[in-house]
């Protein structure tokens, strides 16, 4: 009974034989046949994400997100967010890993690299928004912030609309200037990329605005309430904790707002700065009877993504269907389960083994206390 | 920057190298050392573990258990409770893993089996509290229960009591037959099995209980109230579910009680039974002033075990520094770590990266909604 293993490398051979367009259009698809599972017979059960945050060693948190699939499994998520790790450690902002048990008994039947797993499914989740809430003519995208999130971002976002012009703002001129370079290997030739001085600059001009940044706790809005297109749709995707926010109140209270999961939205999204009756269906709402909300296309809607536990169910479901086709990744034998009484390993007995134990007949009597 | 895997074969390995004994007596040390760290400066923080448990397809549960250790790691224990595991699949009813990040940048630095550990940590935890509250003099051991965790209790008791005569019952009477075999590796010559036909008999015999049972929720108490010597000391480990208990209450209330973990053990634990003014400190305060506490070892006393992150914490230190000092466990590259502001590997974009990369030019419109 092992543990599969499904590391970088793995997923890196996966996106290589799939393609990236073909892995994230299968993404979006298996987000909304989830999406549609939990509406209509609550498949999943999610608990609020929980973590640890700190202000040392560094600025950074660890959290972990559960999900049960109903009789079948459990999976867990850990994810590191540690916004100075670019610049001071060379890694990604993001780290993350997922563990699927079986509930069966208890087995730990999966472990994977999350890395890129959560950024297409961040980027799938902003597509599946955008189809549902922009206007279906939509071509120009706004980008606030421009690391690593805005890649996928743009990427997913290009699979659903004929994205023709990208404005694009990053407080650090660096990001700014790769941005492009970064791109390059979406291929997309029909898309003017165009570098803006300022967030509200790329704000204006966007049928589709997304907010991917690191501000920190307190700092937001990431641009100011200013002249919007009357039929923008923004994807808000970087706040996600507790007083981290990215969208002006003054905006979010003209429109519509969808958040992917209420109960987490409340506390560490856009909608900490909402009333209650103010906050829309969830996506999946949405997701499950598109027509009923069609009308929203023509007017402001903003999707308060933090990171759904079932989206990560549905791109690791995607990632796992390719690996066993094309027999990636490694068995473990992690855990000792070879005799069930036994707890320690059935080590033989015999004089030999004795010995080889350590063990010197007598139990050595301790101190008391 | 990999992640260090300790798998079971590893953990053998340290155990055959270092002894059973000399293990657990280190193990009982680094308890006292973190309980101690705990008290005196709030060296960890840990919350309540959490978990989702369910009825189909077995009856079981899988939890978390959470633990930071200020500005250096978050421990994260992930363990599976499925009680017909060894008679339906030959599997040990508790399995678990340990998954350590680094709070300087949120990578997974160490995965280690966590079966073992926590067996060992347990009855570890079992010889500090009886240290601290039982007779000295203490030389019957009474075990209702006698699977797995049993094993590790007698062990770990056998290291700080001259255990003379055991006691042992369990409703499956394969388990309690097989007990003594299965004990054979711990070396007791000096000691006595006897086989009990009814639990009432172990815990009257007892000078220290251990009660080590998968009583079902609302099944318990697993003995009646009896007679018991009037010094007594009970280490409680089943009980660790709402509803889950092991003692009966009219002996909770005759005595001393002390809680590993008290928010968790008045959710999950015997305190769940108790008035909250009944409840005495956590064992980590007993540990801390062993002398204000000593008059209790002439009285019923009982230690309430639910499994508590710290004891997690200090296993897993003694097994690291094994495992480094004898060159054991692998290296896995898991996390995707290449670029921190590309999620997408690095892929080269030459005209046989985009061919590879299955990218066809013009992005795909997909239908709208």
């Amino acid at each position: 009974m092992k543990t599969r293993i499904l590391a970088a490398r793995d997923i890196k051979q996966i996106v290589s034989h799939v393609g990236l367009n073909e892995l994230m259009d299968q993404v979006i698809e298996e987000l909304k046949v989830a999406f549609k599972a939990q509406v209509r017979s609550g498949r999943y059960v999610v608990p609020k994400r929980d973590g640890f945050n700190y202000e040392h060693p560094q600025v950074g948190l660890v959290e972990w997100m559960p999900l049960m699939r109903a009789k079948e499994e459990v999976l867990m998520k850990m994810v590191g967010y540690h916004p100075a790790n670019p610049r001071d450690q060379a890694l990604p902002t993001v780290l993350s890993t997922l563990f699927s048990f079986d509930t069966r008994n208890g087995h730990l039947q999966l472990i994977a690299d999350g890395t890129l797993a959560t950024s297409i499914r961040t980027g799938a989740a902003s597509a599946v928004a955008s189809q549902l809430l922009a206007c279906p003519k939509s071509q120009t995208l706004g980008l606030i912030g421009a690391g690593a999130q805005a890649v996928t971002q743009l990427h997913a976002l290009s699979r659903v609309f004929p994205i023709s012009e990208v404005f694009v703002f990053d407080l650090d001129q660096e990001n700014q200037r790769s941005f492009e370079g970064r791109c390059d290997l979406l291929g997309l030739e029909q898309t003017t990329f165009t570098l803006v001085d300022n967030p509200e600059s790329a704000a204006a001009c966007a049928d589709i605005l997304c907010t991917i940044t690191s501000v920190a706790v307190g700092a937001g809005p990431v641009f100011p309430s200013c002249d919007l297109k009357p039929s923008v749709h923004i994807n808000a995707v970087g706040s996600d904790f507790p007083g981290k926010t990215e969208i002006p109140g003054s905006v979010l209270n003209q429109s519509f707002v969808c958040p992917d999961f209420r109960a987490q939205a409340v506390v560490e999204g856009e909608c900490q700065q909402l009333e209650e009756s103010h906050i829309g269906p969830e996506l999946s709402v949405l997701v499950d009877d598109p027509a009923s909300f069609e009308h929203l296309r023509g007017q402001m809607t903003v999707f308060d993504s933090t990171g759904f536990a079932v989206e990560d169910h549905a791109v690791l479901a995607v990632i796992q269907r390719h690996a066993e086709r094309l027999k990636l990744g490694q068995d473990l034998q992690l855990e000792s389960i070879r005799d069930p009484l036994d707890p320690y390993f059935g080590l033989d007995n015999d004089k030999d083994g004795v010995t080889q134990l350590g063990l010197t007949g007598a139990p050595k009597i301790r101190k008391q206390g």
